[in-house]
């Protein structure tokens, strides 16, 4: 924790405003500091008393005996700004500023004030948190630099979660699910505007504290990607899991960010692919931001996701397997050994294939439980378990199932989750060490979320291992120019890339030449780095059968841009090529992200489907992969109605050369639009037929 | 109640295997009868005491002073039979069998006996619920005969709500939750193997009670509609909203129910079709089915679904539009003169548009609540409300917050429900009598619900007003016999459904006049009841340009197919049909659900991609709308990329036209699929190209 040791470490913090009274901004974080057990010095600063709940006051930061590393500005509006003023020139380290109304009312001078604030505390070295900052909380060290009210009825009960957000409530709420479920905190911290100190920057931080064993984040918009990158880095080196709750989903979602904090809109769909890249779990709601959380702690190395389900109610069982396939869990096929073995010892009308119904056998003998688990346990395909009690009232011996479970648990190593409703039941198993959901619902998506995150994550590392970092941003300030067709297909061509094969002509004799050297029919478009879109101006003309016709067609086409005013760069001859599918190739650069590639169904309405899944380079030929088989068109590639498989072996690396040709700052390739690229059956390969790049000039 | 009144509203029980222990399955109902206030006469009969409870006991049925209205069957295995006997005997109008090992755990010997008691019932006029059934419970009038151990821990608290299940455990699980959420509970009945009386017959039963306002199911397989449609129609006419959970969504589950009861599977789509077709709600899992319970019963009549949500916190604001935006319900845009007005009430820097974001201002004046909302209230475009309280601890006065809350919801009688994470604050808005919600996400989720499924609601009253009632099913027991296309077309187009121009030719000069009346190129196809796949034959010529080809083609084609040794019925030649986009339609007739109608996407993968949605016959133009705009391709019906829009008027006339078709008895048509229908322009229709359609014989 060397980084920003003086915000979640302080040896000494003041707070410029300090009050009397627990319930006012500035009384809380003194009274927070004396309860959570903070061991550094306290330094209450306010001119009007000596004291301040039982702690020497001081009129001013100068009558301080020494330099606090870490001062807490709890005064108003602009008296904060004078406070961060004093601080810088006290030799303090960090400042949290509270006080709001700066950027997130006044875009304008607002920001004006914050970023006075900055360059006052840099010329001193001082860092910034906030302004507009509910606070930081560390609970392992007790620096509860805060304001919330959330941590007046929590008591003390450090944990291994470290919760970071902008909006104080968003800091809050997702600590509050967790205490009600018994389950600690280390970190609560709210950053507010970000002026300087960011919630990325400060969750770098948080990652290197060895304690801290789960990291969640609440964003509203991510304005850089540096140090979520840094974070993602570090986290995966020290198999930390992030899980991010990045609102702003929706378009009416990213309008009320905009109004309320002028944010600027992230592409959602582009989120989505950057978290993925960086092997952090996307939550889509509170939810899913906490739901999973004891899951992580439990220090399981999943094998696989094939769920095995054990209940004493069929109906339960059904479910389950409804549940599990709606979030795209296996059921485990047991093998006939663990079948042979569970009909010895179940009785004959249960069940042995999973899922497994004890039914209400297990009303009259209690030990069937502990009998079977240790059977099914053996199973090789067996890589997690959810066990449903709905009902279990007297007569049942839910105390010996608890107690069968977590022995299980225990000898497995395996994930166990339990599903059940009533309190009673859920109270002795959790007594027991086992992670209880009140339905299979929440507890099959729970244990979905941790086996497919941790899998993100080891495919996150390979890839990291493989084909290293991101490459830095470009610089997108400066003018783009397009490439005209031909330029195009040599560019890509020129990086291993299949493009049809064509013929720049620059003479009608040159077109009559190319037709007999590539042989009839062909395509034949004029090319000029002026028009885009050459089909509304007749620029193209596919199934031209002769040699006199490719010259005429030459001549017109010359005609046509000429007398648009355009660039003449000559007309392309190329063959007519023929495949199974029209196939899009994609790329931009996000302003926040970088190069994105997009891939999917081709055609003239590729903007109305979007049947496209989005990659971030560097990626490798399993990512591609990946996305592919998530199109919905993937039951094409690999066959259907006996039709043979399409080449998306050839698909998917000129897809990986696309990624690299993005990554290459020296190409200068802002953006491309190959549609279609022409997929053919496996063995006859894929061609880009038509092409657009865009350059920075 | 007139029907099975017996069964939920029994004058006197007698209870068969009645014990002194309340802990065991004969002991437990005589508990509960007491517990909830039963009025009849209670008859335990056991051989052994002379008092079960305090109540004086028979040594057997024939001991009574009268025949009981209902017995409890609480005798384990084959002596259930011997005691079903002496029921029917003694003149018994009910028995509800619990014993277990039936038709659930054999299904030739068990179904066997099932049948039995059956028919010695069904001879005397007795019913019969079970065997295998927990029981019924009716907390109305305290007739609880039911084994369940849940009913232990609960008190006598009536409500408005009833749940009916075969399932034992799926009957008390989601009654469970509502008692957490302080809901009562007026019947739970489960009712086992359904050997007579069903789950739906039940239902019918329940649904005539004018005391329950909202009728839950859940269901593991459809064996027949009849019950269900009859349901359904009762609840429509008494407003009565139905939500069920049918599970076996997945083929895992559907594998999962088989191995445990045997049951019939039904077709997932089409179940879902058959619950909208009715104006029952599906839900999704145990949580859909109750979640939004407390809305249903608050005796709102919305308008709409626009929703206005209001926060102390920009981040639930932003959340609470992606949540809006994934359930499908829009933000309400509201009226300048709205805006106007609140800008008058709320500080500078709070939110004035939908989602409105109150900040933390609400900390130093309590009152914006309060004066806030009647401005919202008066904005037409506000249907509903969702009102977020993320975190309010000391400093907010939520006492008024929830005051005024409810104050506002009894003045607009608008849908309101608020989000509230804090025990606290939850507890103050529901102490006022406002449904709260953990997170937005439910709360916006759960209000969805409930607008959906009152519009589903009004629609469906109004298709039953306008079409009537669905058919009787069709006997499928007997033989189909395919038509060949030119009876098939015939078949089409005497209900009005626009064919392609064609004519049936028998010899090779009619097919040469065909060639001229209908003008080349044309369309040659081979015309035979015994080849179905006639491309495969290379019975299919497109684009025949002249009248010398057409002879041609009919000499080649009645060679091929008398060479196949198929029915020669002459040779089609059609006219070469355009068109914008290749619709399918289909139609088949579901075992259970009877007449069924697709449509979607057509070409050659509607088999791999399922654009499609599903239609139970009678149908109106507005179903078929509603429909189409669920399908992936419905952005090109209104035209996109600046095409003009489609002609899906023509398209939802033939539709509702097939759905008639299949509705009719005497068409006695089984299946038909014709694809492609081609979809033009608007004005320029719709057409059938290819048609097979098979009737019984």
């Amino acid at each position: 924790m060397s980084r920003l040791r003086a915000a979640l470490d302080p040896r000494s913090i003041a707070i410029i405003g300090a009050s009397e009274n627990p319930n006012k901004v500035g009384g809380r974080p003194v009274h927070y500091l004396d309860k959570f057990g903070f061991k550094g010095k306290i330094f209450p600063i306010n001119p009007s008393r000596p004291e301040v709940q039982g702690h020497k006051c001081y009129a001013s930061l100068a009558d301080l005996p020494e330099a606090p590393e870490m001062t807490i500005v709890a005064v108003a509006g602009d008296n904060a700004i004078g406070a961060v003023e004093d601080c810088a020139a006290r030799g303090v380290k960090v400042a949290v500023v509270m006080a709001s109304g700066f950027g997130e009312v006044d875009a304008v001078a607002g920001k004006a004030k914050e970023r006075h604030m900055v360059e006052v505390a840099h010329k001193a070295g001082m860092r910034i948190v906030g302004p507009n900052s509910q606070g930081l909380a560390n609970f392992g060290t007790g620096a509860i630099a805060s304001f919330s009210t959330m941590f007046m009825d929590m008591d003390r009960a450090e944990g291994h979660v470290a919760m970071l957000s902008q909006s104080g409530a968003l800091s809050t709420v997702p600590v509050g699910f967790l205490r009600q479920k018994g389950i600690g905190v280390r970190h609560t911290h709210a950053t507010g505007n970000d002026a300087d100190i960011t919630v990325g920057e400060l969750a770098i931080a948080v990652a290197e504290d060895p304690e801290v064993k789960l990291l969640l984040l609440y964003l509203e918009s991510i304005p850089e990607k540096k140090y979520l990158e840094e974070l993602a880095a570090i986290a995966l080196d020290r198999d930390l899991p992030i899980i991010a709750l990045k609102s702003g989903r929706s378009e009416a979602g990213r309008q009320a960010a905009q109004s309320h904090t002028g944010a600027l809109a992230n592409e959602d769909r582009v989120v989505d692919a950057f978290f993925e890249h960086h092997g952090i779990w996307r939550a889509p709601d509170m939810r899913g931001l906490v739901e999973a959380t004891e899951l992580y702690l439990k220090g399981w190395k999943p094998k696989g996701r094939r769920l095995v389900a054990i209940s004493n109610s069929g109906a339960v069982c059904v479910m389950t397997a409804d549940a599990a396939t709606a979030v795209g869990m296996p059921m485990a096929k047991l093998a006939p050994e663990t079948d042979r073995k569970l009909k010895g010892i179940l009785p004959s009308f249960a069940t042995t294939t999973n899922p497994i119904d004890l039914t209400a056998a297990l009303l009259s003998n209690s030990r069937l439980f502990g009998d079977i688990l240790p059977v099914i346990a053996q199973d090789p395909a067996a890589d997690a378990f959810i066990i449903g009690v709905p009902v279990a009232g007297p007569g049942y011996d839910v105390e010996a199932f608890a107690r069968d479970a977590a022995a299980f648990g225990k000898q497995t190593g395996k994930p166990l989750v339990v599903a059940a409703t009533q309190k009673s039941v859920a109270d002795q198993f959790a007594a027991e060490g086992t992670t209880v959901f009140p339905t299979e619902v929440e507890a099959v998506s729970a244990l979905h979320q941790f086996l497919a995150h941790r899998e993100l994550m080891t495919r996150t590392r390979e890839r990291r291992a493989a084909r290293g970092k991101a490459g830095a941003l470009l610089d997108l300030s400066g003018a783009t120019t397009m490439l005209n067709e031909a330029d195009s297909l040599a560019l890509l061509a020129a990086r291993g890339i299949n493009v049809v094969p064509h013929r720049l002509c620059h003479s009608r004799a040159e077109a009559v030449a190319a037709f007999e050297a590539i042989g009839g029919p062909v395509v034949v478009k004029g090319c000029s780095a002026d028009i885009a879109h050459k089909s509304e101006l007749g620029l193209v003309k596919l199934g031209v059968k002769t040699r006199e016709e490719a010259g005429d067609i030459y001549t017109q086409m010359e005609d046509i841009i000429r007398k648009h005013g355009s660039r003449f760069d000559g007309v392309i001859v190329a063959a007519m090529v023929g495949g199974r599918r029209e196939i899009m190739i994609g790329a931009h650069r996000d302003p926040v992200f970088g190069p994105v590639v997009a891939v999917g169904d081709g055609g003239k309405y590729v903007e109305v489907f979007r049947d496209t899944a989005l990659l971030l380079p560097p990626f490798t030929a399993t990512d591609v992969r990946e996305a592919l088989n998530r199109l919905r068109i993937a039951p094409l590639f690999a066959g259907v109605r006996g039709e043979p498989p399409m080449d998306v072996d050839a698909l998917i690396d000129s897809i990986v050369r696309i990624g690299d040709l993005m990554r290459d700052p020296e190409a200068k390739v802002m953006s491309l639009d190959l549609n279609p690229v022409m997929l053919d059956s496996a063995g006859k390969g894929c061609v880009v037929v038509d092409a657009v790049v865009f350059r920075s000039a």
